[in-house]
């Protein structure tokens, strides 16, 4: 089997613009070329767009406002896990031989329309993802008591991130009063426990292994791959302390790896909200159940940034099919030694996790210099 | 790398029912599992939804209405090669060693979003893909000394082939005279000269080389897949009695799996419009420039279903995301001798074309038992 690496990324502001999707799409593919030496038009045989937006064949239309014409172009959706999927389908595109360079480019709007799940009516009338969010929460808090003001230190370090990714939605600090104080949306959720819509695109550039060279010294490797889907419909989910899909995609993208868990040095994780956090950092074998909190405290007080440096979905907003290309911008950028301020020193091997609908299903991807 | 199989098949009938998405996918997949023996659920770890309905993660809500926890579950959307492009995605995901068995199920309702390119301004006030059929038309009557009436023998070859597809949108046979008299829809078409939208879905499952046999006796292999996107606006296309895209596609596709035109028992190929069956026979190499049309005259005299024996996409009914996935399972039905009244002997090598907007992107598959 071919090697993979993703080598190159791109990324726009996320904002509550209204800037159409085709060129959103192209501002991320510009910001890619603009940050690649050596990388022509020429060179691209396969162009996927993540998205939820409602607009066809935007890989063909991406393709022609770029100058490419590629072999292999289509979208990828599936909600707000559309992005990994895109890279995925990448990798196994460059893997299977049918392509050498792929570019892979993320975009949503803030108006996207993957924002609510029209099918699950095991929501009823409450179809907004923060109803699931809600029962996720009441549930966790009981189960481990854990009370809201704990919960609010995910929002606190999340946004404390973002402060120092230039491409945030987010540029404000937020006190753990702060967020008691937010709006309330449910007897659970504030609005500062949850992500925001918003409108931003992330791209990224993969490569078989004997190209990679010519577009970094240091290709980002793609060492594990997990994926599950459990169902559509967020009670499907036996257990509201648990995401069963994020603890198969991690068990099945560690083995691949030949990776553990005190391996990684750093992890995009997806938390849509705030609970979402503690949860996952549980169901990825980071801390054990009911101490995932403990741990991104810790992290807090100790200016961690190993988990979410960009400042997570809370902290840098989510435009839904941006979002797991995002994530991955930013794990390329910290191995790289690109990250800036954000720069976590001596990493070597990073996580993506990304997910959809109440983790009815995950992506988990494992990255390596 | 791993060789793959289609092995199996399902079929709705094409129709103008008003079925939901949800219910058209979850046939299509009823009547594959209906005539697969051996297969069970827990099998497939890919299924991959291609249509251009703008509901969301609609493979996970097929997964769950069928029972099937994938690993890997996605929707592909490349406009009306949806179909293709998930083959092809599903492949490259056997290949690379992600999954060992896919599911693919394209569909789409006579309602569809994906009939009309909203982004091609090229087209001017002229949206719907009859402007750029009209165009294709006269420049290659111009070119090639055509007539209207000349062309008709596409519609009439079409429907005679649908006659005997229980699944066709139509099950009238037409006379020259029939389809000259049908509507004037612009200068140069004709109702009868059109392909139909209609509702209708289509399912293939794909496995990896060690599992094939498990399902079918006779495995189709994947020897050849080409693909080539142009640009996404058909006036790009700098001759409009070419279609460049379908010309690369079918180049790379024929160079992969070492097979000539000469090889090919029988095609499935791209008839959106009548003028489209002799240009895609010329650029796929069957004809030379020009004589495309006396190729399909001469299939109709001799009654030889060689091309489109289900009835092209002008007689079977054309539901978008559901084509390319229809095309390959009648593909494979010859292929495994269970096509029935349509059926032609001594069938080893079979060809699908699948094309976008305007022959801007195409796809060509070339298979084998």
């Amino acid at each position: 089997m071919r090697r993979v690496a993703v080598t190159n990324f791109g990324n726009t502001k996320f904002s509550r613009d209204d800037t159409p999707i085709e060129s959103l799409l192209l501002s991320a593919t510009k910001s890619l070329f603009d940050q690649t030496s050596n990388l022509s038009q020429k060179d691209i045989d396969v162009v996927l767009v993540s998205t939820n937006e409602n607009s066809k064949y935007l890989a063909a239309i991406l393709s022609e406002l770029s100058g490419i014409a590629p072999r292999i172009s289509h979208t990828v959706e599936n909600l707000c896990s559309s992005g990994t999927n895109a890279i995925v389908s990448a990798y196994s595109y460059i893997a299977a031989g049918l392509g050498n360079v792929a570019l892979v480019v993320g975009a949503d709007r803030f108006d996207s329309p993957g924002q609510i799940l029209e099918w699950d009516k095991s929501r009823g009338e409450y179809k907004h993802p923060i109803f699931w969010a809600s029962i996720f929460t009441k549930s966790y808090k009981r189960a481990y008591n854990v009370s809201a003001e704990n919960l609010a230190i995910i929002s606190v370090k999340n946004h404390r991130n973002a402060k120092d990714n230039p491409n945030a939605f987010s540029n404000k600090t937020y006190t753990v009063d702060d967020i008691m104080n937010s709006k309330n949306l449910t007897e659970d959720l504030r609005i500062l426990d949850c992500s925001r819509p918003c409108t931003g695109s992330s791209a990224v550039l993969l490569t078989s292994e004997d190209l990679a060279k010519k577009f970094t010294d240091i290709p980002v490797w793609v060492k594990g791959i997990g994926q599950k889907t459990i169902s559509a419909s967020f009670t499907k989910n036996q257990n509201f302390n648990h995401m069963n899909s994020t603890k198969d995609a991690a068990r099945i993208a560690f083995s691949i790896a030949k990776l553990k868990q005190n391996d990684v040095d750093v992890a995009e994780i997806h938390d849509a909200f705030s609970v979402c956090e503690p949860m996952i950092i549980e169901d990825l074998g980071f801390a054990k159940k009911g101490e995932g909190l403990r741990y991104s405290k810790s992290l807090y007080e100790t200016f961690d940034r190993k988990i979410n440096p960009r400042g997570g979905l809370i902290g840098a907003g989510h435009p839904l099919g941006a979002t797991g290309v995002a994530q991955t911008t930013e794990i390329v950028q910290q191995i790289q030694g690109k990250a800036q301020k954000r720069q976590i020193e001596n990493t070597n091997v990073g996580l993506v996790h990304n997910m959809s609908a109440a983790a009815t299903s995950s992506t988990v991807l494992i990255l390596k210099s």
